[in-house]
């Protein structure tokens, strides 16, 4: 796995804990199991809780967007020297199977790198490795001014 | 308002306090403000906590995507009979504008209303009147057995 501790970035700083993870990713129990900035891809896991519950007692559909999001986000970030940010343009998700509360596993990838503009892809895994979600999204990079 | 004290389904059982309210939507800070089962049109509003931001300070789009789910979701199901409930198929969310931390409404519609399947269209709304996110969603209805 490849961690850098020395490599700078939002995400690399978290990682090193000289930032706080943002509080969006601790409520969705958000933790990194691998990331390769060099392939674009990353695997998360996210704890379904439930305080995500819909009527019908399942994960309501928003929240897998929300992991989703913080799946396909970070495979970007990663990648992202330290004076850039990706700012989420849209995102489109797909719900392929009901998901219970606990353990899911994201996977994220960028499927293509712009100077400006990112297309990123990946999907929610349940623990008897069905995939629950997938989801599209399009990233712009902007600079961090001062 | 129509709010048909008399009415059942889970969504006016929730409202005339028969069933607790789905924990996502309280954990969203969801709250009714209008509904139109004739129209098929829905107002809501949500508390876009401080537990949402991203690392930018801003509400993680995931967390936006959630509370249109659940502003779309409603819009469909206050027009179901009991025996019926819907499940959300996909999610399109486009990201117009970045949304702090207070107070945002939705707005939900149901755009067609088909035997089995459904299309439903809104957008989330921040306190200066600005439309911060828009979204498209696909929900094919299901009758409860038994």
């Amino acid at each position: 796995m490849d961690t850098e501790p020395r490599r700078r970035g939002p995400f690399w700083d978290m990682l090193a804990g000289r930032v706080s993870p943002p509080a969006a990713a601790e409520t969705l129990g958000w933790e990194l199991i691998e990331v390769d900035p060099g392939q674009g891809t990353i695997e998360v896991a996210f704890k379904a809780s439930e305080r995500f519950v819909n009527p019908i007692g399942v994960i309501q559909g928003g929240f897998l967007a929300a992991m989703l999001d913080d799946t396909l986000g970070p495979a970007l970030v990663a990648t992202l020297p330290e004076d850039q940010f990706a700012v989420t343009l849209d995102l489109h998700v797909q719900y392929l199977r009901p998901a219970r509360p606990g353990r899911l596993i994201g996977r994220g990838r960028v499927v293509r790198r712009g100077r400006e503009v990112c297309f990123l892809a990946g999907e929610l895994i349940a623990p008897d490795g069905k995939t629950v979600a997938v989801a599209t999204a399009t990233a712009h990079l902007q600079t961090r001014r001062g």
